[in-house]
């Protein structure tokens, strides 16, 4: 595709029109991503996550800095806050790290949903993977919050920072015990604030205790981002892990690869599906014409599967999409 | 199945060993379901959902009261807030509000999320249906949170009361736009607390511009729900909701039985895509054998579909299934 040329040769203009059509799930969406995927694959994922107002876009910022000092190139896909509800509408594309907008080698995106629930992750993996192949070194992602969907994005970054406030203690009660699980660095921000010593106390023994993380060192952080404190810190930590993934060898990239195919092929499959299988109407005709029961979505489900022809037309062909769409 | 005669006639042993084995996602469960599935279709799912410490226990624990005091039957799914970390083993199935335990009119079950990340809404759907069948004339089922997890989850619910506290205004103020595509009743709870009467005038106010509410009523209640101040209204409010929903026809369960039957084919070729694609060894040897490109995922997808043969071994079979496990 010429587009996927052009945004290999650096255009940017072309980078943000495949985003949009990735991002609108066209039919051209595989192909542009099967044309991306082989220019991807040496970009950093840095996932920050943690809840609302805990100071994530202010140390993605400050990490913008540290990272295009060293030459860096750097994207940022902020999934918008307001998107499980508005689509996006409300931030759009509109930049929110102003200092760095006028620097051409970073790129910042923010992420919609509308229409896209669960498939939030997936977007947000297409784009981590354009913006590798269209140059990037580092990709942050930042994302609000700190429940399951936010842990399904996470699961695509190599590096996880998760990052609290003084006052997150009641929600980090909830959610102790597995906690370790998707961080690889504890930031507590806003360190001069009550309460940030003993938060930072608790996230520790929490870490001590985990029996995963035997073979690996989770630090735990104090920050002030807005004042810049603490930053280097963190810098040298995300460093240390990525240094501590390049040690690990290639086992890492193996799982990544299958959960890559299985992500695409069901992906693949859920477009065909919302295709071939749109309204009642239609359903009823399908069951009609089949001779299934009507009123069980599970028996009309294992019916459909058992029929192999049947199953293929309504799972597997995409010959359509290219016309429909 | 003996167990679903047993749960039909009133076993909650059996509804407990059925909820486990649909939980444990073993090849029993698309069984299990589509012959609860005929038995569940008249029961009530009213969401109850909000940040963290809102009080939606307490308003679900009051609720409860009252529905019981009507003579209807209730469950309730807790979605248990630590388990996207946790797995739910902090708290399990542990009975949380407990002045209903001894009712048996009501039965009471936290879900968890190991392993079945992205499953949570599917797992919480088959439960309500296993609770529906078992006789529950009222569901509630309460998550922690407004991320998107949370939305997919609201999904299946009839009615969503959507619960903040006075502190809760900057979460709103990032989602405002959308709030009431969800909500059919807002509730500001601690309606003593400072700013209580300016966040039940903003939330008014946007409930009046949404266009989307034209047909409908979004009632703005006040409750304290520890002191069970707020609750009749609450009540009341639900109730008329309900009698909205059966003055709607059935254009919303065809709607319902469309996308419960996606659901279902989805699931079900994410369980087979789960035993066939295992681990990279596997996918090796397949990539050999076919002679695809190793390196692209998208590319060896592509293929896959297109040998009908292959798909349909890896996305359809599933007569392992019932060996396998």
């Amino acid at each position: 595709m010429e587009l996927v040329q052009r945004m290999l040769q650096g255009d940017q203009r072309a980078l943000a029109r495949l985003m949009t059509l990735v991002e609108s799930r066209g039919p051209e969406r595989r192909r542009i991503m099967s044309e991306v995927y082989p220019h991807a694959r040496r970009t950093r994922v840095l996932g920050i996550t943690g809840p609302p107002g805990a100071g994530k876009s202010t140390l993605a910022d400050r990490l913008v800095s540290r990272f295009r000092g060293r030459g860096l190139r750097v994207g940022v896909l902020a999934i918008d806050p307001s998107s499980p509800f508005s689509g996006g509408a409300l931030l759009g594309d509109r930049i929110r790290m102003s200092r760095h907008s006028g620097d051409r080698g970073v790129f910042i995106r923010s992420l919609g949903t509308r229409g896209n629930r669960g498939g939030l992750a997936r977007a947000t993996r297409e784009f981590a993977l354009l913006l590798g192949a269209y140059g990037k070194d580092v990709v942050i992602v930042e994302t609000v919050g700190v429940g399951q969907t936010e842990l399904d994005i996470m699961d695509l970054a190599h590096s996880v920072v998760v990052v609290f406030v003084p006052e997150s203690g009641d929600v980090i009660q909830t959610m102790k015990a597995g906690l370790t699980e998707i961080a690889d660095v504890f930031v507590v921000n806003t360190a001069d604030r009550e309460g940030a010593d003993r938060l930072v106390a608790e996230l520790r023994a929490m870490v001590e205790i985990d029996p995963q993380r035997a073979d690996r060192e989770i630090p735990v952080l104090m920050t002030q981002a807005f004042k810049d404190v603490g930053l280097d810190e963190l810098d040298d930590a995300i460093t240390r892990h990525w240094q501590y993934l390049d040690s690990q060898g290639d086992g890492w990239e193996d799982q990544a690869f299958v959960d890559e195919l299985r992500d695409v092929l069901i992906e693949q499959v859920r477009d065909n599906l919302d295709r071939s299988v749109r309204d009642a109407a239609q359903v009823r005709a399908l069951i009609a014409a089949e001779g299934f029961e009507a009123d069980n979505p599970y028996l009309v489900a294992e019916r459909i599967v058992a029929d192999r022809g049947l199953a293929a037309r309504l799972l597997l062909d995409h010959e359509g999409s290219v016309d429909d769409n």
